[in-house]
């Protein structure tokens, strides 16, 4: 059976049409529309292709960044796509393709971490945790094989994890959420504390930015880090660190055997991870007596949540 | 087929044979000794008698307050019984048993969480959590009508959730464990701050505890709280909040339908319940776009960790 | 002996010729030019008018937002004037007024504490200690009739006060500093916190904010917490009860007899007290065997910052 | 003048006889009795016999554990000595010697700092903290080359700086209070924790507390940091991270330009000092551009708080 998986992202739309061992076939990539109908467009678009290439595509699995109800049809709401509250999505392709292919609808962490588990880093893991740090914190659980998505389809919402009491504001209106300190925004954050507590340290970031550390971005704060300028490797030091935390927050509830961290910021390999494995096991309850979860690198690459998609909608009962 | 289950507290090893339906057959309790040997003994000694009474009893399931490793037969570290450590207790028992039953062992909060489901508030949950609010905090998780035990045995830690940055000690050697902060020590704590700040309002708490604020016991706060003193209805409330705030950081992962209440501070009912369930809503992240999780009593008893662990042990595949 | 005080905020200089009584004989307002020269040529043509005026004006103090040295002749660093870094801003003024008039620099949260010590709530008062919540947070300290400046002109930086271990972060570069909870930025925090979290409540916030959370600012939450407005009120409860926490954290240090609040935020009166004198007492340590120092709004008035410059320029030792 | 000066500790009361250079003349030591009355016979006797060696003894000093009024003459509570409830120390031993010697009573924290502001590390600064790392943390503050009361007498109680948010629970009644964290009964906390998290670094902290964590104390730390041991370093660079972080708190205030380390926690040098200095700049704002404090250790001596009481009651104003 071939399934077409489809990725919204924040500026463009990736198709693939993948077959039943999770390879691409074909694959498109358009930038992403401002108005949901237009957006539902592109995807019947390549939904046109992918018939006229291979016949019936009796599925398609849509990641898309934002909260998707349980029945895995409905986006509640997202932060990029402000129409999008209680938007029903699967109905409206459904609809648009004639209801001759099954639509579902993950988040779009969910997906990633789906792809990861099927073909990357995860494969064979019992219960393994991905965490993907992009701009934010995304999650995902899988549990015995199986995708985790909790009772209402808000499972592993792991970024909002709350780690430090009257903590950092976060956008979800709650204080100290763990994306707040391990999160591409975090990076930038503590790289500005950093360079603005410690100006004399701070000549290849200050380079960088222009001179203007209200300009600093995180691939800065990645390139500075990777040519070792002291104050990169400090600011990748402290979201490792919170990284580290968080683990051992998600290992007190789900004590899994394997974390994946994905998302562009771990880009920078040990510099991250290095840290972050350092301070799981210091901040994990009873380390010296228990086995301990491997921390990994994602390996499946950028498609994988195109992919993750498309097979959660082959898998899908009917 | 009948099965007997062992609750081995801190000062009475319990026994009940139960029938495939969990009803209790007949039922024993001895003190608790010190030798483990000892412990052994008052075990295999309620095994001949369910034998002699009911002819074969092929499962045993032992509920032992401590960590158990992933294959349910050997307690890694106990804080009652020092001598428990990496202690092959099922093997053990199955050796004293002339290999006659198979027995396993299961941590003491995960047999509780399990007769909840069965007997009690969790019937029909689809994904139940259950906190088991004693001296400490216990946890449990019930996925898919499963009890989810992790990848090496040690899920549902969840009074070691790290809940404040840098706060109390807690005595596994971390700080800001959600037990510091939600549990009967945590009550103490909370009532006794409240009596050292605000003498003129602690009347009845004085009373109780014969003038020497030292001597004040979480018994008391409960009294003095269920008569309604107003400093004993602080102490709840502060533990109240913090039982909030830690299912909050529970729902982030597992977003769960229900979360069970247990252990002897429960007993007072609303007074605990009531400032969970506002401080769930008031920490739930998007509390105002999701469905709510129900936050209830326990209603299966205090041989519900007896029965749940004799549950596990019919249930349990070869 | 008539002075000249001199307040340079962000948008304006205001100049005022006082009298020995600390009355405003005449006064000057012009806009705040970009150029430090061109500011300093405002300074120069006030002092020129007063000359005119009054004949000879031997003293000038300047109000300036920023750090200054403990010689009160330098600033060190300011956040609204770049060019400011280590900047001699006393000798300039001297020279341009050809050695006719002493100047000295102080910072503004300061120079209004004074003012308000001389003029306003704070007269009689032992030790008091000034709260100016402004955008930020803004700290003046008076002790036996002095203003309390440090060893090195850094004293009374109240609003960098740590109050939270790992919080919020702040410009300053650390995280967790007194001003990220109570200030004006900080009631944005609060209020825009509570919108999202609670979007069925923010009917009036919503309205005055055109619908887009992002777009509120600290005006519009006072206007509506007036208005009896749920949210609104939170915020300030927020922001007041941080404000108590802070006093109580300065009361740890000084002891103080008095708390002076003064800055635009206070304007609400009660909205913010209330809050701030409940939580003051709340977290003060010993609260039930020590007397409890007064929290009154300040009421010397905008031009508080001017006189009191003027005054410290009159009082200060050859 | 001849002046006599008493320190009244848990476990003895000593006394002495010092001149106007703050020379000892003479000096008794005696076992702290139970009764107040029997504490205020041994210090009437060391009266006696002064005025028997000297002559007229016109004046008293008496260094207490407890909060002083402001009038120096009414102890209202003290931790040590249950009865002394506003009690009248002052005017008791007056009545007791005739009314032949005016007594003050001093905070014990404050005398040993302005003893080694007098006689110690403190002489010549300008603004002067002492912080006395013991059991507790005690707190004294020299301004201008006077000791700083405050207005109610409960200045400088720095072991209660709020430093962490909902943190460890404090005697007092509040949570994270500076001495939770930076103390003698902070070093035992660390220490113990170190121990159970990591039990196979801590073999030599093992062998003090003859194998059981529970019997740590404080100078087994001391010792096994002294010879090196791993975790012993670890916990005294955690109480020292804490008293750099206290001490940058208490700059936001004062801006001094010296802390003075006493107490018998010090004894173990850079030890302490090391990470107390680095952490100081480190969570110190602004710290690339102000003047930064001495941080030195205490030299007066175990005979500073007497000194101190003595030379406080010479220089009292009538």
């Amino acid at each position: 059976m071939y399934t077409l998986g489809i990725d919204i992202g924040g500026t463009k739309i990736a198709g693939a049409i993948c077959d039943d061992d999770n390879k691409i076939i074909s694959q498109w990539r358009e930038p992403t529309p401002e108005d949901p109908e237009d957006i539902n467009a592109v995807i019947v678009e390549m939904y046109r292709k992918s018939v006229e290439l291979y016949g019936a595509v009796p599925r398609m699995g849509i990641s898309a960044a934002g909260n998707v109800k349980e029945d895995r049809r409905t986006v509640t709401f997202s932060a990029n796509i402000a129409q999008w509250i209680d938007y029903p999505l699967a109905e409206r392709i459904e609809e648009l393709t004639d209801h001759e292919c099954k639509v579902i609808v993950e988040n779009d962490a969910n997906c990633a971490g789906w792809g990861e588990y099927i073909l990357g880093t995860g494969r064979g893991s019992k219960n393994m945790v991905m965490l993907t740090v992009g701009t934010g914190l995304g999650g995902a659980i899988v549990i015995n094989g199986q995708l985790y998505r909790g009772s209402f389809g808000m499972a592993a919402e792991l970024g909002h994890l709350p780690m430090v009491s009257d903590g950092d504001f976060c956008g979800c209106g709650l204080r100290g959420c763990a994306e707040r300190y391990t999160s591409g925004n975090a990076l930038e954050h503590f790289a500005k504390s950093a360079v603005r507590r410690m100006p004399q340290k701070s000549k290849r970031l200050m380079e960088l930015c222009d001179g203007d550390v209200n300009n600093l971005e995180g691939k800065m704060v990645s390139q500075a880090a990777q040519e070792g300028d002291e104050l990169g490797l400090y600011a990748f030091g402290k979201i490792g660190e919170w990284l580290g935390r968080t683990m051992a927050a998600i290992a007190a509830v789900l004590d899994p055997d394997l974390f994946v961290i994905g998302g562009g910021v771990v880009s920078v390999g040990d510099i991250l991870l290095e840290p972050a494995r350092y301070n799981y096991v210091r901040f994990l309850q009873a380390a010296a007596y228990r086995e301990h979860a491997k921390v990994l690198a994602a390996t499946a690459g950028g498609d994988a949540g195109m992919i993750g998609a498309a097979d959660l909608a082959r898998i899908e009962e009917d």
